[in-house]
């Protein structure tokens, strides 16, 4: 009797105190959703920056499809200005997704996109599930 | 006593598992949010398309205010294009919500849209509360 | 033992019922962003409106960064035309929060914007942590 009531004791402490801490999201998470590369990837890049700036154990996911891709690729027109920010972040632990149904649409390669690249099967069903995983969501 | 702590465990171990259940959003939910169609709704209407094509049972709502309900209207000048798309997601369960208030501004009835429309009275409203029931959020 | 199970009972209550009912976000909860003054300021004054024409309790709170931060100062350029909107949603509860990453950057003042504003040290870092305190997102 004593050990089932101990044992349903701890049980409902985890469940008391483990449960809001989830919730609480003592780590801050965001997904940054970038469709258009023109317009969204140096902004993007330097939020991204500031925000690890202020909160260096930020987890940030880049999650990048349709035109959005471009800013990863090693021919992008801004390489020069926008590749050492990426690697800067990526080594800051800042993960870059490309969507691979974009690649198979645009015909692109997985060597046409810069080392600091990783790849996800479908952008927009990753940035729905990191977002019920307990990510925010920017659209730069 | 050996009653309360049956009722006790059992309660105990239905919120510990369920509740978790219910915070791992097994399925996948969505609100697209469109107000600007010229800028947006092919896209969109894309992204939703490729998404189900990936997750299939995925709840997908489309929610259209201000100058994003245009698309959606019978007299759009794409009709040709989106018309088909529209369509063939609403049959695999996509909502397209039209906001009223837009519409009470722009002086719009509701025999202007396609039937595959539905009304929501505030399109800010809805994709607030989608939100807070658990859907992720994309700005296409 | 009669006291721990009641105080265990009563615990188990509290979290059982008192979990969900935060999670059912009984009260509306949205954090409005902003990035360009220009593209969506006044079309952001207008949404928020509507939301609490809608639903009066709803708790507003609008982050401005980079170019987003022009329509919250004196001199803007349409601050005939949004001024008075400003200080009719900031009557009503809305908050306005300035990035002062972005101040440091473009060289600004407290003092060249408007009374209603409210700052924040980093926009992006707001709008994380309001969404994982269960606020939804609108970015107009």
């Amino acid at each position: 009797m004593k050990t089932l009531l101990r044992g349903l004791l701890a049980a409902f402490l985890f469940t008391a105190f483990a449960a809001p801490a989830t919730q609480a999201f003592a780590r801050d998470k965001v997904v940054y959703h970038i469709n258009d590369a023109e317009q969204q990837a140096l902004a993007a890049l330097r939020n991204v920056r500031n925000q690890l700036d202020t909160v260096p154990d930020t987890d940030v996911v880049v999650v990048a499809h349709a035109k959005g891709v471009d800013f990863l690729m090693e021919n992008y027109k801004d390489a020069a200005t926008v590749g050492p920010l990426i690697s800067a972040l990526h080594a800051r632990g800042v993960k870059f997704e490309v969507c691979e149904i974009t690649m198979k649409q645009r015909n692109l390669k997985k060597d046409q996109f810069v080392l600091d690249a990783d790849f996800t099967p479908s952008g927009v069903v990753e940035i729905t599930r990191l977002q019920q995983k307990g990510y925010a969501y920017i659209k730069p």
